[in-house]
């Protein structure tokens, strides 16, 4: 079985005093193959871990199977027999009873489909870059942390459609240097509110998007890292946890990835030479006690 | 253009005092089929609503196209001489430019792919509805609403990752009767938690799933209301919005849908008559204050 957390150094950031290198803890995510009789039928990005149930309840929620009745076995691939390929643990194929139809075709969901058993959260990385078209440059941004602390509630203020139901993801596309707001788009899917603002810049001649932020109101997903990647946009910002793989792959493409920006604080994941060191405000009579810690970096519910 | 957001009656349960009936405005969740030259390439659950930006930035995200001078035009389906199809603003038809290579087969992200032009949100309950194996029953199960309004705390006191990386979804299966918490699985992805909740009891004989609750740490998606009926569990409750397409589904199926689950107060979107009226406390000394509003049913962020 996979790891389920990994841990990775980052740069906490707290307004008016600091910031400070440490090892964080990060919830693993990692593509999971799902074959049937061999087959590839679909790839879904999952934390490691509980695999043969996974892919039980997705063939049953998609109506392949009725039952543990229906699946003779599950194995990762690469077990005992099968020439020890590498990253065993992302393929899992699994056996249906003699009486169950064969997926059919619509069934399939491919993601990042490969034809090798050795599927893995690098393959993946590798996929993005072959892919890219423009790749992540902008060396010499330098971005004001007060500015990227700002554009949760700056996002939150032009959510129209949020107010009315409070079930719309949203994400935003800023100016690095002044933090106006270029664009923003709401979802019930957060990849599709990015596909949105990626659409956006396009239509209007903005890629690659240098010198721009993109804000989003959840948590980044490797899906959202690939896709700032894919244009161009130099930084994503989140109000919620990074999965490992989206930090990975921040890292491998030079994306600067900020999490947890809540408030007068935020964690920076990759690239942290991008953000400027905060201002330093006056200790004593009217300054913030360092002591005061009146939040924790940690949600109170999952975003 | 579809519409972003629709209103429903839903049934208002706060501990304590009663139940109130009256509308609520629910984002809206429609399925789009994204066409390149003809083709289907990939169906997604969206907010209607630009729509040409999103299959621009989603050609983008995948490496099919590089930018917006790919793309020749982008129509609606069955818009003026092709015939008038009903649900036209579901379905996009994207014409590459000669240049560009078709988009491959590993591309593809299939859904609920129909050959027809009429893809929409009923076709998709329509689909649920043929592939489900059990279909929701229970319709002399009762609720009392205190032990549903328990059932987030109980969640968060198991999820034992999330403590770690503040990262991860979770999604429980609870007895309806007693509260007993029998399973509860974390993911990064949403679907991938309730995916391992309902394999959980496909291998443990469980299936179809009456008598229980499913609890999603979340919002509620078409795609978890879909898991739950297809495992026959009679419940599904939410920390966060349903959307419009969710709770359609589950008002055709039969299953019962709170959203909102937080404190004292939760929302019933589908089959009320599981749910009971709350115990009222006794007025006067030492009972709360019916206007002691301390806390609105909209979150602060979306989840």
């Amino acid at each position: 079985m996979g790891r389920i957390t990994s841990s990775r150094p980052i740069t906490r950031i707290r307004l008016g005093y600091g910031s400070t290198r440490r090892p964080d803890t990060l919830a693993v995510e990692e593509p999971l193959e799902i074959r049937a009789d061999g087959r590839p039928v679909a790839v879904t990005m999952r934390t490691p871990g509980h695999d043969v149930e996974l892919a039980t309840g997705f063939f049953l929620s998609e109506g392949i199977i009725r039952g543990s009745r229906d699946v003779v076995q599950a194995i990762h691939c690469g077990g005992p027999g099968t020439g020890g390929e590498v990253n065993t643990y992302n393929v899992l194929d699994v056996t249906l009873a003699p009486h169950v139809p064969p997926p059919s075709r619509s069934t399939e969901r491919n993601f990042y489909t490969t034809s090798s058993c050795g599927v893995c959260g690098k393959a993946s990385i590798d996929a993005v870059r072959t892919v890219s078209a423009f790749g992540v440059t902008d060396d010499d941004l330098r971005i004001a942390p007060e500015l990227i602390a700002s554009l949760p509630d700056t996002l939150r203020e032009h959510q129209d459609v949020f107010d009315k139901t409070g079930g719309l993801h949203a994400a935003g596309l800023f100016d690095a240097a002044s933090g106006e707001l270029l664009v923003l788009r709401e979802d019930v899917g957060r990849h599709n509110a990015v596909d949105k603002v990626v659409g956006w810049a396009a239509q209007n001649g903005r890629l690659p998007a240098r010198g721009t932020i993109l804000q989003v109101s959840g948590r980044a997903s490797f899906e959202l890292v690939q896709k700032a990647v894919m244009a161009g946009i130099p930084m994503l910002s989140a109000v919620s946890a990074p999965s490992s793989l989206a930090v990975e792959l921040a890292v491998e493409s030079g994306l600067t990835l900020a999490g947890f920006v809540r408030g007068p604080r935020l964690n920076v994941y990759s690239r942290p030479d991008r953000v400027l060191e905060p201002a330093v405000e006056q200790q004593g009579a009217g300054g913030a006690d360092v002591g005061t810690e009146v939040e924790e970096s940690r949600p109170a519910a999952v975003r």
